[in-house]
């Protein structure tokens, strides 16, 4: 018989802490994966990650299949092996990427055939493929192929993805051949309760181990969405993790811990941090204003990270002034040892049952980035990159 | 009484094994120095250098003085608190750079005006400024404001900038206010031997604690800036270190220990690390090779640097397809252990007169890279990065 994927410990309002048992270890939830698309969590060595506090990575199939290709990485003895990571990988299965990174793709009932955002070749990717290719990676928790809906999708459009996404869930279920990773569904529907209810439903129905949350990082304004995540855990058995995929700016992951996530994944963190905007508890900051090139203290006097024990924010603005690579492993740093706190701060309350109060205190002093600054910053940072 | 900066151990031939006696710490020569231009080796923290297995940098004045400024870093209590590093520090005056990287420069008796590389501001460096700039940032050796020759310079421009070097040289010695850090000449002269003769009598008669040798990175043919490092060690004195500007090659290493030189910089080694061109007994290997996508060996079996002992040569081929900013890293770091472990053998053979087994050990299976192939790689990164 096969270990209990996940330990529920504590519920407090719709909030809970658990425990995910995983071939590569036990993970406290809930929890933020930092992104390592490419098996590599940019600028970071395992070390590093490890010693910001997180035990579980995302590791992206879409990508490792493209580059370096899914054969090399299982000769190599599989991705855990080729990155040197000895905590848990969770892999998503290329669905979302497909939509929004490979410059054509075309489904059907059958698969997805799709171009490579790489070098422009011809693939074709099936429930079964995505399954078969997040084995051999031999990733710990692995995500169903599902059909990931844009904003502003009609209702139709939307079910249909839905409905596809159902039956390539099914088709995944009966792939996988591997006992000790969990296969997990991923409920969609769109912005359409009739159809996250749906889509909920037949899901559970299917008894996966877990249940990945999609479509909700796609722009819509932030109050839908919560609510739509809302409704979306309460119709979730209770014995199961629930991940929001693609979420995880921190107003977000307590806001969505308090609806009842488990798991959270994000490039935010890391991403504002090479465009230099750092994590505070005060909000983001701009390590390119005026004011930190003089500053001798370090970023945050209270942050514990490798990179605020060490250094002051005229030495972190120096850097990104002077464009030195080093300054994006610094803020990457700090950004994730930010969202370990957090994540720790947030599991503490749920377990003394005061998140509400953790909630009001910390957003009493956090500033939220709006989404047209978020916008801007990303464009920028693709300007200076291309 | 100041303490001896400098402990000749052992000759053999005309190589030397010493000790530098630093404010930061003995350093054993001969020694090589990484490259921090910016107060930042490019990728690495502090932690990171040391396990490469140095203890002595490079920072540079002109970069520093423009950007964050000298005021700020002395404001922050020195460059060694700005980046955090405890080891020794030699900055170069700014000589070099004002001639390769400023756009725009003008020479007088009086000084140097020039224009900022950053935003095309307009300064003006003396002698006096130079140093105690260098003073201000806390270098342990600093080095004279010269006037460095350029490959095809005419004798009469070669002996016109040496005869400023000299008097400026002067000056600076004059400037000089701490007993604590050392200050180095520079001896110039291009091509000439004649005019190395008169420069290093010269400066030597000053009775500096240490002598660099500048203007024989500027590409001239391998053979006649061997013979003329050859030449100016000859003339200078026994008890004092010699150290050859901005030469960094293995083999050039090699050559010039074997003609007395002790001390070494050199941004090679980190710069063709970021190109992804690898440094091992063999020579320099290029890791976009199409073998190593595949290759589940590290780069180099007998290394004990950090990339070596986590990490296979196809990962490290994956990060440099993929683009990935870590790439970078771990190339930089496999680079200076590879110099690092270098000169320690490099060391060791002096110290038991075995210099020339060890050269001709090490010669007999490093293919050089030719200076075509240099100049290639070079002007590809630049293209890559604009």
């Amino acid at each position: 018989m096969t270990r209990k994927h996940f330990h529920l410990l504590k519920t407090s309002g719709h909030a809970r802490a658990g425990e995910l048992d995983t071939p590569h270890g036990k993970v406290l939830t809930p929890v933020f994966l930092p992104v390592g698309s490419q098996a590599t969590v940019r600028t970071l060595t395992p070390d590093e990650i490890k010693e910001a506090g997180f035990n579980m990575i995302l590791a992206n199939t879409y990508h490792l299949y493209l580059r370096p290709g899914i054969e090399i990485i299982q000769k190599l003895g599989g991705v855990h092996r080729f990155m040197a990571w000895d905590g848990a990988i969770l892999t998503d299965s290329g669905g979302y990427q497909l939509f929004s990174l490979a410059p054509f793709c075309k489904i059907t009932d059958e698969g997805v055939k799709f171009r490579s955002h790489v070098d422009g070749s011809e693939h074709f990717l099936t429930p079964e493929l995505a399954v078969q290719y997040q084995e051999s990676l031999g990733a710990d928790i692995i995500m169903v192929l599902d059909v990931c809906s844009a904003s502003g999708d009609s209702k139709e459009k939307v079910h249909r993805g839905m409905e596809r996404t159902h039956r390539w869930a099914e088709r995944c279920l009966k792939a996988k051949t591997k006992a000790d990773l969990s296969l997990y569904a991923i409920v969609q529907g769109g912005m359409y309760p009739e159809l996250r209810k749906q889509s909920a439903k037949y899901l559970t129905n299917l008894d996966f181990p877990g249940y990945g949350i999609g479509g909700l990082s796609v722009g819509e304004p932030k109050d839908l969405t919560l609510a739509m995540v809302e409704l979306t855990t309460t119709l979730l058995p209770e014995n199961k993790p629930r991940y929001l995929m693609g979420v995880g700016a921190p107003e977000d992951i307590i806001e969505s811990v308090a609806r009842g996530i488990d798991i959270f994944d994000c490039a935010l963190p890391t991403r504002v941090a090479r465009n230099g905007a750092l994590l505070t508890r005060k909000g983001r900051v701009n390590m390119r204003r005026a004011i930190y090139a003089k500053t001798d203290r370090p970023i945050e006097a209270s942050c514990d990270c490798f990179t605020c024990r060490n250094f002051s924010a005229a030495y972190l603005s120096h850097l990104f002034r002077s464009e030195e690579l080093l300054a994006l492993r610094l803020a990457t740093i700090h950004n994730l040892r930010f969202i370990a706190n957090l994540m720790r701060d947030i599991r503490n309350s749920i377990l003394t049952d005061s998140l509400e109060d953790f909630r009001a205190d910390f957003m009493s002093g956090y500033q939220t980035t709006n989404e047209k600054t978020r916008i801007d910053q990303k464009q920028r940072w693709l300007k200076k990159r291309t």
